[in-house]
């Protein structure tokens, strides 16, 4: 593993300032008037492991080298326990290159796939079920204070969701106070790049929670499992299997959360109801998504 | 390919009372009662193509011969033109098997993957951008009448959507009028099994209308001007390449399609306003989808 002084921890944000990741364009709206928006751009990048060509992802760019590492991670073709020699990424190639000492070779793991409804290529999905099976998930809690200060503060903040849409957030929380926000036009990047960040600045998931603008599906519970983090929160609704895993390993599960709004599956032991309801408000229209749809 | 008779093409219409494709969850609210809830399945289907084994999807597993048909199709796995003697499934083994006259073998390419933003694989994805960009789409219209009846009936008509959330819609429709509508956890595989039932019947796709509740990514773009649809339409938004790969081909593209308010930023001309603005009603919160969030 890198080693790195855990006081150089950079805090993440969105910068919807910057300007590689969104683009203006022109059109017409439903009077013929013309108009102009942002939208997020969307680019290939190439991740080899060592000397194998491992994936052409699409990604809005940013961060590539925490993508990477917390694609392999989450693939489970890097161990929490691997030591990465270099992490090296260019810029003009759209190519990133993860070095381990160990040697990898995935040529036979990489011909059996599985896609996700989210979508994740699982090229372990099955071995990554059975890890995910025999973790034990650490105590924690879940005040319902910080869970309300959590959402509100990540509707509020600037983003490039609130700047172009079209865009999904993944967000590492402790407490009720974002860490590490992520964003991505695929939601497996978001949550991808929250691993390589847990991985790469040794962060400790226990005290963490996750927050996904995305769905609760199987591959979201898994990845969560992997991490070590022992919430995972959305505002988006559940699949019947995520539901399934996140009971098999105790992981807290709150879905549909807006507003004042939520509702727990799974591991509810954890959720102290501190929050007096009465002072939290519904959500405003003002903070509804814009993008606002189905989630995924 | 699967001779039919045109007269016999099943219009698809999504089943919401269909026990298999939702299971009710007991959990908690904010206020810690007790609450129950449906939640779309979530279960694996294997594809194989002949002898081998190409992938693994998470799908609600309705469809699965249009599924199967279709991810082939948008891989260029399958060619139109190719003779598809057998569609297997097993119900029992998650398992469907396509089998074709012409020989298979994807070794090569199935080592070679892209994952994108929506996101289905592309084990051929510069393939298909290649086959994409030389695609003459063919003249139509879209008329703002269609388009309003048509997201009104979209939003309005039982789907599993209204009945258990986290789930996308895909629909192919002739005029206003819905002709196939699918839906799945995975928004590629509701626009995969789209296309396997345009390929089975032999649907003409030239006088169709495509809408998605998922982002316009050029993975989207791909797959629908793959089938000859020449306007795609969401409810969601865009990306940069997305955009830019639709005003490549001149595919009519109709993003942020919400009551009265639409973008278009390529293919205006296809356009027709012939609807007056003052009888189309604002999207109500009735129809704002209770999922509602970043889409994808």
């Amino acid at each position: 593993m890198i080693e790195t002084d855990k006081a150089e921890v950079p805090l993440i944000v969105p910068d919807p300032t910057d300007r590689r990741l969104t683009e203006r364009v022109t059109g017409t709206d439903q009077t013929g008037a013309a108009v102009e928006i942002s939208v997020p751009v969307e680019r290939p990048l190439t991740l080899y492991l060592n000397a194998q060509e491992i994936v052409t992802m699409m990604t809005i760019g940013d961060y590539p080298e925490y993508l990477a590492l917390g694609y392999l991670l989450n693939q489970n073709m890097l161990k929490y326990d691997d030591v990465v020699t270099e992490v090296e990424y260019d810029d003009d190639l759209q190519v990133v290159v993860v070095r381990t000492e160990r040697h990898t070779n995935f040529e036979a793991k990489l011909k059996k796939r599985t896609q996700t409804s989210g979508c994740a290529q699982g090229t372990a999905f099955g071995d990554l079920l059975e890890a995910v099976e025999s973790v034990a998930l650490p105590k924690a809690e879940l005040r319902t204070s910080w869970l309300y200060q959590m959402t509100h503060t990540i509707n509020t903040m600037p983003s490039l969701y609130l700047e172009a849409g079209a865009i999904h957030g993944c967000v590492l929380c402790k407490e009720g106070t974002p860490v590490c926000y992520t964003e991505d036009v695929g939601r497996h990047n978001a949550v991808d790049k929250i691993a390589g960040w847990i991985y790469r600045h040794r962060v400790d998931p226990a005290d963490k929670i996750l927050y996904t603008t995305g769905r609760l599906t199987s591959e979201m519970i898994i990845k969560t499992v992997r991490m070590g983090i022992p919430i995972l929160v959305s505002r988006s609704g559940f699949t019947a299997w995520g539901v399934e895993l996140a009971r098999q390993v105790g992981l807290t599960l709150v879905g549909r959360a807006r507003g004042k709004r939520f509702i727990a599956l799974s591991g509810e032991e954890r959720i102290i109801h501190d929050q007096n309801l009465a002072f939290v408000e519904d959500e405003s229209a003002r903070h509804k998504r814009k993008g606002e749809d189905r989630d995924d």
